[in-house]
């Protein structure tokens, strides 16, 4: 396994902030790469406390409603074990449904993936992304995204090492990463803990690919509306911080396993 | 009933849609207030062939959880009907269970007219909006959005006429509208109908109140990512269409029921 | 879209009712045929302040265990908006279970189509009748199977003139039209809104076929038993305000859409 | 425990019938008070080769919903063992939902009984009917409500015996039976077997109080719709029917336990 | 119809229980073979006052994923009547889901009787033991599987009959049957009914075959943990109780039926 | 975080295992104590590949039908990641229902934790235990069990320190721990993982107090019926084993967090 940490991106701001950083600064970020021994990729990630378990299950063939059609897929779910957060929460399976909060996140998190994957390279085969948070401080949508890349890129190593895909081809497009960010008493800050999350005015998840275009910007006035000048700082710190998350996305998977 | 509706938005662009809309007009826009006679407000809402009955619910009381608290409580509901849409689609009671996208969209109507509500004013009353689609064409979350605001705004009259919230309330802060926006074959455009929507690059939905703020972005890449530029005309877009839907809203209001 | 509309029978009788109708009178009837754009037939029925949307939606092909019967088969599913109510209603979708009046009712209405309807005729296709409540006051099941039958009725002309099925074949062997009965205060009444609904000692759903024979005979003592003479008072008055249905129903599907 | 077992009505009618029986003619009557040592009533019931065990739960204190209104409640719940009939059918708590079929007859069973019962008279208590089908052979329901009358008895008698209902009230207004008749190549047959039921035209359900008076008249035509004539004779024999099962059910519960 | 019945085992014990059995004794068991005429096997068998109806249902396949395997499936569910109990449950079909107790005691029957059968000698055929206790007082899921044995036992019997096995074929290489034992006040005692089974500190459930081996040892501490010799002597009593069981299995099915 | 690791019991044995192990050799052992920084105890355990996240979770107060008994509760739920196994499992929230091997595993936590537990002197408080299979190579509930107890022992520890209970309270009885043992090959081992599992004749968890007392005894017979010599090897083993992890158990609570 292979451990990459990056505390700060060592960006010059004062800092407001309950845990000592600047506002353009992310929490400590760290991805394990092949966490689980069962899956074709994994990656344990964490932004601060905040610690997600994410897997890629590669199996050969497509569901039916695409069969034939020569492409693959991709496709995830997320989930919080009970006792993620700071009081238990009850399984959604002994309620016997999923909640909206789960289906939107499992939702973008495939939206996300699927914005950097060319289907067609992957040929008829799936894979489906696993984002399990062992713990909650904030931000475990953007660090769900930001692990299940790197999970991701494993599988494809790894199918390409079977000989189950062909060497040359390119199923990766880019890379992708996710950042909160939020205005906390008037001012735009990056990577939300918990504490500045139940405190936003507004929050805005922003997904950016390695070369930095969008491919999602989810912004929520939880307070007051916000305006044009609010929403283009918030863009910058997300253009920030995602950049710096591509950077430790790629020295980890730089590294051997 | 009064029935608003405007065509076009009258804007001068170069047109290049199917139904010969230039690319910053809204399709035909119609409000009929109190088309329910049993809810204590209602607009049936119509974005071109999109039709969506809104209902308001007003009960005395707020759930449970916040009691005592002095404040009230807006929350919503979205569905569509089996056959809204070109094929018939299986209800979610008779599977049992409500999909993703069901949850996702009336979290998000629900997060959108709590944005202009103030909930202490509105006192310890509960308003469920309903937001069901009659017939869908694209942007059934947006027209949701902006009648659900009309059926509120009517529930809310209707309280003070039956003397249960005072006269001299002001729960509305704002009144809000939203639209989609979406670029095809390069090309930003306003307010897309399902044959524009299935073939959009970027897809977004932007709720915008009365004086101009954002509520709500939500940008999507369903085919390439999007880069700043593209984002800000989008938002042009986004901002001068729910301008109008403001407009038509207030008519709508300010005619005799 | 064409509508027909009768407020009266036209027949003489001592008015005991609130609305100011003779025993023997049906509400005001509005049929208007291609309400919806998107199914293959539909029809919005107004029976007072009843207000049920009707779709066919018509599929080549039938359910598995149909397969190779040489047969079509016809189904059909109920269902009330939250809010068609004076007080709101828990959705099914969200209770995640589909109630037993409501599935009684569904099966009231596939069970009456498919009794004037030749299977084999239809061919291996599929029918399924969407009626789904958009105010509810009184006698929704009997305003669903008389607005299904002019869906069904536009969907199997639909079918005839895409040449799915061939302009000579007759799958419809006549027509069928529903209405409530019930005994309020001692006095037999024809089409009971909520208010007499309520009250009635005795209430009873009648379905009838264009030639005047029982199709379905649904009879409940919802306060003290009833007698042979009652139940055949009741009978009479069904007959007769089912004749006046039918021959709404034709003029409705005799013009033009 | 009594048994009480009729098998003919004596009734004169030239047969037609597979097993022997005269048109007119109940298939073998038995009724098993007692047959379940756990509730306050039961009554295991045969309709020839159909069987049913019915308990009667007496429980002081109402639902939530009635609580203060000085009144009591009945209710029933039908369900089928998975082997009663020829071949197996999955659980319904294994598929996780009750059918249709279920609560249809679920509700009728509880609608006879409420019509034969003093609420009021009943004080604050609730009796839940179970009715659990060991062996299906045509006429489930109607076997259901006759056994139900029965448990429900004695579970009266019970309380009355535990002083927990003064034993002058008189919470039984009437009994109750039920049969199912129906029209086989154009003749009316009373108490179908299923052999009979699956060929029938018309199947109608009648639930008949010890006075003779009308409960619930469910007619279908399964094949052809059926016209006054033959309706009426079918309610002729339902009423001679339940008269000899009211003269069971009354032996039943004269004889001594 | 064949029942058997055996009240003691007649070995000589110091009495110390209610009903004044020797702590070495069985309560009266009784099997009746073929008591359901729809099934191809059936038992209903009495441990006291517990009573469990067993059927088997034989059907010419197997599920999907043993396809092609050349062997058999043989499964069991469990289940209990909402009134067999001494105050009524809510039905698991109400609820939507099965509980774990059941879904414990289901497995536990299957696993059992799939223990003294050889699948492949079953050939590709299933057969489901369903076991509905209809009067609970202790034991069901000893009594289920004692009970099923005999069922099972029948099924084959009667698919040799229809030559849909070849009668030369020995699906079944041992008998099987359970008992319950456990320490009350210090003393091991066999068979506990209700009255016995909450007191106890130390619950075991054995399965056990004709020759005398262990199919499932299942020991629950439910008050103080247990020793070795509390555990032995345990087992002592259930090895007794069972040979007696299959004692009792045999003769049942060496009756005519 | 304290993590205590052990390898081998050391015990001498002819070694038959794949992974070179001696018959009545543990996998190695980890557990590591405050894995999770929400809860009031954790522990990460591993037998071999197997690693479980075992969660207490500290509430003060009990259900509802517990209330004003002076009395606490300890309960447990199991699950799997849905890729803890070596291929990809559908979520049970997913699905919607709860499978018959969660619900039996949760159940038989709960109960063996339950044993060593004096509710009396927990007071009206409630614990829960989430035990989460992250990876999955054999044995997940007996090392689930024996990770709940450490977490449970934390939990208590907080609680105290919190003042929320007493210093001088023991709720705690002994400790324990569980092991799976079986027959492979005709030989007795102690700790399988999944290819011994699968391949295992007889299969049996145990679970045993630190003085080494049973609390369950759980034997299966997958394959042949165990005779009561080989029942008695497989408890020799499983007390040994027990044994080892009550040590390792105590030697993680007694380093300092």
């Amino acid at each position: 396994m292979t451990s990459t940490t990056s505390g700060a991106t060592g960006l010059p701001a004062n800092t407001t902030r309950q845990d000592g950083r600047a506002v353009n600064e992310l929490r400590p970020i760290s991805i394990t790469r092949g966490w689980s021994r069962q899956a074709e990729g994994s990656a344990l990630i964490e932004f601060g406390n905040t610690r997600v378990l994410c897997t890629a299950s590669f199996t050969e063939g497509v569901p039916r409603w695409l069969k034939g059609e020569g492409t693959g897929w991709v496709t995830a779910e997320y989930a919080m074990l009970p006792r993620a957060t700071n009081t238990r929460s009850a399984r959604e399976s002994v309620k016997g449904k999923i909640g909206g909060r789960t289906h939107e996140i499992s939702r973008l998190i495939g939206r996300s993936l699927r914005a950097v994957i060319d289907l067609k390279a992957l040929g008829e085969n799936t894979i489906v992304l696993d984002c399990d948070v062992l713990e909650a401080d904030g931000g475990t949508r953007t660090a769900s995204i930001t692990g299940a890349y790197v999970a991701l890129a494993e599988a494809i190593a790894w199918a390409k090492g079977q000989k189950i895909m062909p060497a040359s081809s390119q199923p990766l497009k880019d890379s992708v990463a996710a950042v909160s960010v939020g205005i906390i008493d008037g001012t735009p800050m990056l990577d939300l803990p918990y504490v500045e999350d139940v405190r936003a005015e507004t929050d805005m998840n922003v997904v950016v690919t390695g070369s930095g275009d969008f491919v999602e910007v989810q912004g929520t006035a939880e307070g007051a509306p916000f305006d044009r000048a609010e929403l283009d700082s918030l863009l910058d710190l997300a253009v920030e911080g995602t950049a710096e998350l591509a950077r430790i996305q790629n020295e980890t998977l730089a590294g051997e396993q």
